[in-house]
Order: structure tokens, then sequence, then C-alpha cells
């Protein structure tokens, strides 16, 4: 038993993340999830009152693999204000436990990998669910996040043209700046009405709790990705021709937001549910389903697909599990006392 | 806002302990959340399986104070098979945060405080529900919660001897041995049931699941805590002449063990509830009620009281704080890069 904790701090994380097939990490989260190889428990949620507002944290456990090969939390905190003083809006810790003693073997930054997790399920979305080739995509919300999608999106072999576009205009242009990738094209854009028709995907990533993105926005043939959670008004989640999740137990337990009131409501089921028939809108699948093939979901030219996660502990995990591998085999982290 | 996240190792957590007034800490969290000034939600528990079973993964999450002074997770993991491989059966992390930003701001080993705060919960008992003087205490079980409650009880006015019970005698040997108060007598016992009768407390704090404290094993005037949660049998809970328990909510939730099965099935009620009048058994008050002066619960000398803990996380993030601020105070603490 190791007698010492691994600690590895932001910027070995974020050097480590440039090397790891992060799609790839996490597609094979999905499939494992969908194949019933994960334990996905309720999140622990606690939110604090400050001098600004209120600020919160969430703590979100998993496990994956049978056996179990790996388990672990990641405590995801924020306070909305933070970027005013120079603060990043969400930041936290992984913790990976050894799965025979339970004790914490590794202790890591969360933002840069929470970030890239987020991104990388909108990828898998846009390999498996844009309704046309996407060589056109628009990115709403500059923050880290967002930030996680343009890098992602400008891997992609078929995208051309990224758009960027933030409330504040310096958020987004710092983004675009990022990039400089000879092959893609990545533009801060201030007026996103001017792009967004031609825009094959749309992530919807910013802090917003006012949906600003309705059906009529959205042409058909595009794919709209709701980071978010609060970013598609209600006619877009119901009006959609395809709603995925990636997970419906988390997304319908969730009262916080749109579309798990709706699925409260009845006006929101699952495919298979013996009341879809009355419900204006049915979610088709999990993401995961589609990965491991259980089920089908084929948008054509002029559908508007909707994808909305939740945001699933089984991806964190699953990363921070190749960053670790990645700091023992180039030696790097910070051995703690227990 | 400060760059790094101190970190505090178990050794210099245990030093700290010894200079805490660890029970003082804990009651004035649990006069705090009696009046309402803390948050308190559900824990994230994760379970998964292992090569010899299962372990499991808590998270613990509070806030505290008005406006809030403090707020932070505390993880606490374990696997029962682990003292068989020489390794702590629970062990985990206690995470503070900036209660501004969210940001994590100390990060310490949790075992030893987990501990004490359990204990402390138990003095508090003794203080408040014993229904004569406590000079004679029986501890069962002497894991690291049970060595905890024999330091604390070591420091209670009224207390000569305290008899330390393990199934394991080399166990219960190591813990009477570790304590050398002149004025206390701490002797480790095998045949428990040759003083049970004559303990004014009794703690149980096993890690057995299978009941083994039966209302015909409880003298009269005897206070029992049921810190292992499962090693009071129903008829005990039921016959008890008090019933007393940390936090009505975290008992009521808990379908694992005991006492919340009861609580579901309605054969106990808190004290005012309208179903009162048919239950078995009357939860009369939270601890923190107690100490509030808002309920009274005033024992006769020949009553059996049973206080039913749960494990409350504003003691875990009341006394944490406490060691945190005892580190910066000595300059104690490793920094950690964010």
């Amino acid at each position: 038993m190791p007698d010492e904790i691994c600690y590895i701090d932001t910027r070995t994380v974020a050097t480590l993340l440039e090397e790891i097939a992060v799609v790839d990490v996490v597609e094979e989260a999905l499939r494992s999830h969908a194949l019933g190889r994960t334990v996905l428990p309720a999140e622990a949620y606690l939110r604090w009152t400050t001098d600004d507002g209120w600020a919160r944290s969430l703590t979100l456990p998993a496990a994956l693999g049978m056996p179990t090969g790996t388990a672990g939390i990641k405590v995801i905190n924020g306070n909305v204000a933070n970027p005013g003083r120079g603060v990043a809006r969400a930041s936290g810790l992984v913790l990976l436990f050894d799965v025979l003693t339970g004790q914490v073997r590794t202790v890591m930054a969360a933002a840069n990998l929470s970030a890239m997790r987020t991104a990388a399920v909108s990828i898998i979305g846009v390999r498996r669910l844009a309704p046309r080739p996407v060589e056109q995509a628009l990115v709403i919300g500059a923050g880290p996040i967002g930030a996680a999608h343009v890098r992602l999106l400008c891997q992609e072999p078929t995208v051309r043209t990224v758009w960027v576009h933030d409330l504040d205009g310096d958020r987004a242009a710092a983004v675009a700046a990022l990039t400089s990738d000879v092959r893609v094209r990545v533009d801060p854009v201030r007026d996103r009405a001017s792009v967004i028709g031609d825009a094959d995907v749309i992530v919807a990533a910013t802090t917003s709790v006012n949906a600003h993105l309705g059906l009529r926005h959205i042409r058909p043939g595009t794919l709209v990705v709701n980071v978010g959670l609060d970013d598609c008004a209600q006619d877009l989640l119901l009006g959609a021709d395809h709603l995925v999740v990636d997970s419906w137990a988390l997304v319908a337990d969730d009262d916080k937001r749109l579309l798990g009131q709706l699925i409260r409501s009845g006006r929101v089921t699952a495919a298979g549910d013996s009341t879809s028939a009355r419900a204006e809108q049915v979610v088709r699948a999990e993401l995961g389903q589609l990965i491991a093939g259980s089920v089908m979901v084929s948008p054509r030219q002029d559908d508007r697909v909707v994808l909305n996660p939740f945001g699933m502990a089984v991806n964190d995990i699953a990363l921070a599990t190749a960053v670790e591998q990645s700091t023992a085999a180039k030696g790097f982290g910070l051995p703690l006392p227990r």
C-alpha cells in the first residue's frame, strides 16, 4: 500500500491533457456506462450564501469497470461572480481511490479536466448526431468550457470555421487568439445572429439562467448542444426532431433545469415509456447507447437535433485516470505524506 | 486570493487535535445547527465491488454560520476488510472552501478528525443524557473510533474506569495501553458480560452488521450510544425510555440502518408528529436542541437512554476549521500549487 498521495496541479493536468485522446477516453466511458459497467450515484449539492449572492459545491462520484477498475469523485465548486474578481468561475479537485482499500491515491486539479470532458461529449455528439458534416461551428460562451470546445472542434477533420461569441467581446477574442491552426479559421463574432444560420453545430456554453436559443433561431439541419443547460428555450427542447441526453437518470432527477422540469411534468418522456404517446417530446437515446450500438438515431439532413448533456462523473473519473497514468509514466506529481 | 492550497497530513492533524477543545467545537456546531445556521445536504454514497467484497466512499457536505463562515466536505472511504491487510478501515480527506469563491483552500487527512468528532458527540450525550453520573464506561469496539472515545472519556471529570472490549483482545489491549491517565483506569475486557451491568454508559462502536445489544443486556440507568448504527437491536431502540438522535432528517432518510427503517415503517416517529400516538417509540429530541435549550430531556435514575447519532458533516467541517486555524497559527501545513 503506498504511503503517499500523489498530487497533480493545474498546470501539469493541462499539459498532460494535451497528449491524451480525450474524446476516445470519454467515448469508452460512455460505452461502459451503456453496458452497465459503471456505478453513477446521485451527486452531493451544497449551496451557501456569500456576501455577493451564493456559491456552490458539487461532488460527483463514480466507479467504472467490471471488475471495478477505477473509482473516485470530482468536486467542482463555483461562484458566477468569480470572473469579476479575476478568479475562475469553477474550480475543484478530482480524488481517485485505490479500488481495493478505498484510500485516496491521487488528488488533481479538476477545472481543465472537467471542461475537456464536457467538450469531448459535445464532439461525440458532432460525430454521431449532426445532420450534416460539420464544417462551420458556433461556440456561444468563451469561458474555459467554451475554450475547450474550440480546441477540440479544431481537431475534427471536417471543421473549417469556428466562430466564438461572448457578451464580453474581449473574452471571445482571447479564446480565438489561443488557437493558431492553419487548417481551421477561428473567429470571434460580436453579432451571433450574423453567423447562427450558417453554423452546422451550435454549442451553447454560457452561465446564463435565461434561455436565449429558441426554435426560431435554429436553421434546419443543425445540431445544438445545450452545454450550459439553461441556454435552450422550451420550444427548442420540445420542437427538436431528435433529443438526446447523456444520462436519462441524471437529467430526469434534476429539478433545477428546464429539461428535468419538462420530464417531471410529463411533457417529455423516454423512448419506450408507456406514456410517450401523450408526450410532446421523447428523448430518443442516451449518447452511450449510440456508441454501444443498442439504439440508433439517424437524423435527416433537415432535422434539428438537440443534445442535452447533464455531465457524468464516469467521464471525469475515466479522464482523471488517464491523467494519473500519464503522470506516473512521466514521473510527474508531488508525493504527499498521508 | 491565495494561489496555493494548504495540505495537512495525518500526523499534523492528530497533533493539533490534541490541543483543540473538540467537545466544545462540536457542541457549538450542533447549537448552530439547532438554530438554523447551517446547510447540511444529503451525502453522496458510492459503493463498488472489490476482489474481496465491496468498498465505499461517502462525501458529506456542510456549511456553517450566518453569514456563512465555513464550508466544505468530508470524504471518508473504507473497506471493512482493510484491517486484515494492515490498512485502516476508514480514511479520507476533508476539503475546506473559500466561502466567497468556492475555491478549495485546505485539504487535510480526515480519519482522526472524523473519529474525534464522533466521540465528541458521545461525550455531549454523556453530559446531557446519562441518567446517573458516569463513573464507569464500557467501549465496545477498539478501532480508531473506539480509541477516540476512550481518550475523551478519560477527560470527563466523573469517569473513574473505562473498559474496552473487542472481539480481537489484542486490539482492546492496545487501545487500553495508549492511555496512561493516573486518575482513570482503562482496562481491556475479554468478557463484556462481566462488566456490562456496571457501566453507566455503553458506547457501541463496532463494524458489526448484526445487532448485539438488546434491551435485556442494558441495566436501568444506563446510557447507550449506538455509534456503529447497527449495534443496537430493535427491542432496545423501541424499548428505551428516551431515544435521542443528532439529526432527525439524516436518520430518517437513511434506509440502510435499523432506526431509519423503523421510522419508515411508522414504528418510530418524531416528537410532535401527529402519528406519534400510534408509534411504539418517539424520538424525543435532536442533540442540538438540548444544547440550544429548545427541548428538554430529563432522564430519571432508572431510565434506559439511547443516543443514536448518524454523523453530521457540520461537526466535521467545524472541527476541520479549528484544525485549519491552528495550522495557520503555528505555520504548519504544506503549500500546494493550485
